[in-house]
This record gives structure tokens, sequence and C-alpha cells, in this order.
């Protein structure tokens, strides 16, 4: 059954086994879980540890997307989703999850800016999609706490945010409450196929389902996949600061050209982030810190009567083309991947859970998941393509 | 017996109840166990929770006190006695600790600070203490990272820093090793006589004890002793930072006129410290953390390639008159404060804790305490003259 045999299997076969406890990860096992699958999610590190952690949970698909394509395309459908989504996990888990659709107020202390963002706002208003342009006075009205030196800004109504890792572990609660189970045995090094299911390794025990979910975020690359090349995903470190607000509380998330501050309470102000490229290393740094300090201070000069409460550092899982990475490869049907979510895995959780119970429950494949395959980074063709109407449906 | 009969007496009565774990109060643990008495130490917080945590362990009498007088007096012996002191706690604790007498290079970066720390350097030389008055390109020789923006720097060679919590703890495993013991229960409320005895009283329970050393830093004042006034020491809050250092390391302590950097290892330098007076608030804050930084970066240019790994807070106990509080209270001879060490508690600590153990044990009153008597502050003069000969050796 398995050329490894020093390797204990343990448990019963699952249905499926999420790899990585992430937003992400956490979200699917939640939707596998709700619609009926046995599911066992599998992290070392424990839930939401790694970009999840240090992400300011930011629901904004029309800022982080710089023009009309696929990323802004899977946000917006996202962000429909959520108000249902934080709805179920809230009712599921029995915990609260800080959460708020008050939009953002993106900010020009230029001239320029100023200018670019009006262009912004009016082909935004072409597009249906709700905001204002504001004018400093109106900027100013509308966030007393910015800074004096704010030429413009624009309100998009749409956005939001979200307590990230109280999002992670209230999924968890909520999967728990429908079933799934949790493991944080050693990383996992190793994904095969074997026979008609898949297996699982550690350095020491394996595990055997029908389905592999990866959704190890930036360390997805680390995990072998037996005749496959590594998913090309790329960690992009962030450095995120927890403030201690008191005083007048920020309205709604303000966005400068330094740093975004996200109020996720009137006591609370997130202020994020750095975008470094630096590999593997999740410590904050003295140049992050500062510019980070130095960019709130600015943007809303009241930061600088605030608590500091921590530096959080993530690594976010970039790939070569920005997008995510959902769906299954073309040599390995059993194993879906989930993973590459870069700046937006928080706000493409609820879509991509949808997308991935969809094909492992249900055998539909969304037509928006042909830009997002694995196979898309392969020099070499894949191989056969996936027969799905042969993996499609498994016996969950 | 007591006239609070719902308050249970805990466990035997000891020699010595030292009310306060931090460097000061492990110290003295530690040498009273040395000689032999059965001391008790109780802390709610645990071992080095006050100022001890955030203090940079920095051993620079000459710098500490800005003028010649007692602070400097007791500075300097105190440092003398730091070997022996380190060498004992390393013994009798089997703990590394870290402790360097590698000497402060303390930079001016203008005209009027060289100035002054050449005629610094002067009156120093001229009081024979080693140290050399560099110009600017022996400071930079000196230190090879210290910034180009160096007009002259003081080297004094005597000084020194040593992990200041790594150090509590080590004091607490050597006095545990002489049979000291260790206790968190709730805060201390009260302290009383008890016939000859005395009573450590928090709100549930109470321990009587020959002897009492009130050695709890900033929470001093709020211990209620009978029939005495609070002795007036104030929380004047310090925020440090600790960097995670790389390449080349700094040489030793380098001290500007906003920050000092310490380099605990080649890899570790803390950088202090805020001085502010905002009551028991122990937050960090945007202002303190930003302004440390920007310190650090001007001094030390490679600082902002370091890893920032957290802020610590502590609260220096401060005095009326920037001198220690060490010695009995006319009106209670049964208890010994040994508090109000202010920005010097990891320096003065042995020979406070000397000082207390002479008393204590041998019933030797140095005659530094004169000035370091808690009757220097009352209103009123105090009531009738400790009786040495009747307290000053109990059976221990």
């Amino acid at each position: 059954m398995s050329s490894k045999a020093t390797i204990a299997i343990v448990g019963q076969v699952r249905d499926v086994v999420v790899v990585g406890a992430g937003v992400v990860g956490s979200a699917i096992a939640y939707e596998l879980s709700r619609r009926g699958a046995d599911v066992l999610v599998v992290d070392y590190r424990g839930v939401g540890r790694g970009a999840t952690q240090a992400s300011a949970g930011m629901l904004a698909p029309y800022s982080e997307a710089d023009r009309p394509g696929p990323l802004l395309t899977l946000g917006v459908r996202s962000l429909d989703l959520y108000d249902d989504f934080i709805d179920n996990v809230r009712a599921d888990s029995g915990r609260a999850v800080a959460y708020a659709r008050d939009g953002t107020l993106q900010v020009a202390v230029d001239e320029w800016e100023a200018e670019r963002i009006e262009r912004w706002a009016i082909e935004l208003t072409a597009s249906n999609v709700p905001c204002s342009f504001l004018d400093a006075a109106a900027a100013r009205s509308a966030e007393p706490l910015l800074t004096p030196h704010a030429r413009a800004a624009i309100l998009i109504r749409a956005h939001g945010h979200v307590a990230a890792r109280e999002l992670a572990l209230a999924l968890v609660e909520a999967a728990r409450a429908r079933g799934a189970t949790w493991h944080e045995p050693e990383p996992v090094r190793r994904v095969a196929a074997l026979d008609r299911d898949m297996r699982v390794e550690t350095s020491t025990s394996a595990i055997v389902a029908r389905r592999v979910v990866l959704a190890a975020g930036s360390w997805s690359g680390s995990v072998a996949i037996e005749g496959l090349p590594p998913v090309p995903v790329r960690p992009v470190r962030g450095q995120l600061l927890q403030l201690a607000w008191s005083g007048e509380p920020l309205r709604r998330i303000v966005w400068g050209s330094g740093c975004y501050c996200v109020p996720m309470s009137d006591r609370s102000v997130l202020v994020g982030a750095t975008v470094e490229d630096v590999g593997f290393d999740e410590r904050a740094t003295v140049d992050g810190v500062r510019g980070l300090l130095d960019a709130a201070c600015a943007l809303v000069p009241r930061a600088v009567e605030a608590g500091f409460l921590e530096a959080r550092v993530g690594l976010r899982p970039g790939t070569p083309d920005a997008l995510p990475v959902v769906g299954p490869a073309g040599g390995m049907p059993g194993l879906v991947y989930a993973t590459g979510h870069y700046r937006n895995g928080v706000l493409l959780a609820p879509l991509t859970a949808a997308f991935v119970a969809d094909l492992v429950i249900d055998g539909r494949r969304d037509p928006a998941l042909d830009g997002l395959s694995p196979d898309r980074f392969s020099a070499d063709p894949p191989g056969p393509l996936l027969d799905e109407t042969h993996h499609a449906q498994p016996e969950v």
C-alpha cells in the first residue's frame, strides 16, 4: 500500500484533508463541513499563524486591484458573499467576529495624487460603483482626524474590514461544530496519490484522504507533490502595527500613500503594511516599524498619542502573476490547490471556499478557475487533463 | 493575636519576608539567605516584572549622577561589588548571566555637548576616574558604527551592563539554592507590627515574620504601613526597545542625547529609554517607540537594518530627592525599606542587599543609610528613634 513502511498511517480515511489553517484553509474546512464532508485540517503552527495573524482584514477589492481584470472580479464576487459568510460563521461558532462595512477613505496629500483619485472616482462611478470624490474640506469633514495636508479623498462605500485572526478562529469553531477535526502534527512534507485516494505525509506519520486541499499559503511550495513541480508561491513579508487608541475614534479605514489605518474598534487601530521580498524572514524590523509609525502620524496626526501594542509580521503568499492558485493540477486530480492569495486571502476566503466545495462536493467547476489553475506556471504542458467526470464526485 | 480574624495566617513564622521580587528584592533575598536567614519573597507579578523587565541593566554611576554626592558615592560603591556579586550569583544559581564591563561611550553631536563632555573628562580625570576624551576621529575609531555627526565622545572604562531580568531570575535561583522560598499570592496590602513580629497581609491571607523588607519599587506606596505614611515613591515610566542585531556588533554601550544603545550580545541591542511622569500606565506608546527608533538610527545609523523584537515598559520608583529609600523607619523598626531606586535599581542592588543584610543579620548600620531613611520625607518628626540594640539582631 505504501512505499514508506516506516511511516505510520494515522486514523481513518478522511473525505478531505485541508493542509493549512489560515483564513483560507479554515474557510474551506468550514464550507466543506457545512456541506457534509468529513474534514481534517492539519497545521503544525496552529490556527491563523501565517499571513492571517498580520492581516488588517481589509475588504477592499476596488483598491487592491488597480485595474479591471480577474483579481477585481474575484474580489467583488467574494465581497458580495461576505455578509452571509459572517452571519453563518457567527451562528455556527457562537463567536463574535468584528466586521464592518463602513467604507474606505483613500487620501491624497499632493496634487498629482488628488488628480489620480479624481479620475479614479469618475471611472468607478461610470462602472456603477458607489463612491464619492471629496475635496479637502469634505475629506476633513468625513474624517476630522485626517491630516490638514489632505488635498482630496475618495470614499468607497462597499469596502470594509474584518478581524482576520478572530475570523480564522471562529471558522475553526464553526467547522468543528459541523464535525471537522483539527490536528497539529509536524509540518506536512509530501502529498502523493495512493490508488484512488491521497496520502498526506509528515516526517513520521501519514493520513489518507479521498481529497487533499493545499492551503498552506507561503509554505505551499515546501510541500512536495509527487510528480508535480512545487507551486511557485513566494513569501512577501508584511509588517503591521497594533495601536491602542483613545479619544475620538477613526470613523472608517483611512488609506494614504504610506500606510492604512484600520479602526478594529474604538480602542484599537491597525496600521499596515510593508511589502517586502525577503524570503522566509518573519521578523519585524526597525525600518518597517519606523516607516509605519511615521506614515500613520503623517496621515492621522492623533496617532502620536496612541499606545503601541505590538508589531506583527506575516508572509503573504505571492505568485508570479499576482493571482491566486485555486483548483486541481492536471497531473493529480485528487489534490486541490487553494493558495497564493497574496494580499487578498481574507477578502477571497469565502469565494475560494465556495469554489473548492463546489469542486469537491458537487463536481462543479466555476469558470473563473480557468485563470487560477496551478498548471499555468508549468513550463511543460500538463499531463493528461483532469478527468473531471471521474474525480469530481468522490464518495463524500 | 490579630484584629483581623477572617484572614488566615499562612505557614510558619519566617525570619524575613521580602515584599517584591524585582532585582532589588531578589538581591536582598539572596544576600539574606547566603547569610543564613530563612527568607520568603512575595510578589504576585512574578520575578522581575516591574521596572526590572524594562531595564537596560546599565552600570554607569558616573553618568547617572551628574555631580558628586550621595548617589555617585552609592553607585561607585555598588559597582565595586559587582564582579563578586555576579560570580556568586552565577555559582549559586548555576545560570549564565550576561555581564560586561566594556565601558560606555558617551557621544556629543554638537559643539556645546562636545565642550561639556571635554570639561567632564577633565573633572573625572582629576578625580582619578579612568576615562578618555575622544575627538571625532578617535570616537569613530573607538566605535566604527557611530554616526558621522559625532563631534566628540568620552569613554568611561569602569562602566558596563548586565542583563537585568536574567540577573533577577538567577538571583531567585541562587536564593532558592540557599533555602529561600517564593510565593506569588495576591498583592500585599498592609504591613503591621504584631507583638515583636511583623505581619504581611494580602486581602485573604497573612504571613508572620520577624522582619519585613519592603522592596516593591513603584508599588511600595500602595502597601499600607500601620501607623506610618506611605513611602512617597512615584512611578516614572521608561520605554525600552529590544532590537535584533546583525553584522558588525556594537563594541560597548553608546550613549547619545536621545537614547543609549546597549549591546546585550552580538545579536541583541537594547535601546532606552523614555522618562515619563504618567502614573501607573505600563503601555508603550507611538511617541515613545518612534522617538527611540529615531534617536537610535541617528546615533548608530546601522540600527535601521536591525530587527524589531519588542517594546518593553517599566515603572521606575522615583523619590522626591532622587535618592533611594533604604533602612528602617523610626516608627516601625521591624520593617526595612529598600525601594525608590529610580533608574539605578540594577546598579545599586548588591550594595542595597549588603546594607539590608548588615542591618537585619548583623545589626550593623552603614553610615550611608543616614541619607536614605524613609523618615526624611515625613513632615512630622519621626517617633522614637530606632532602638537598634533591641531589633538589629533578630534570632535568625
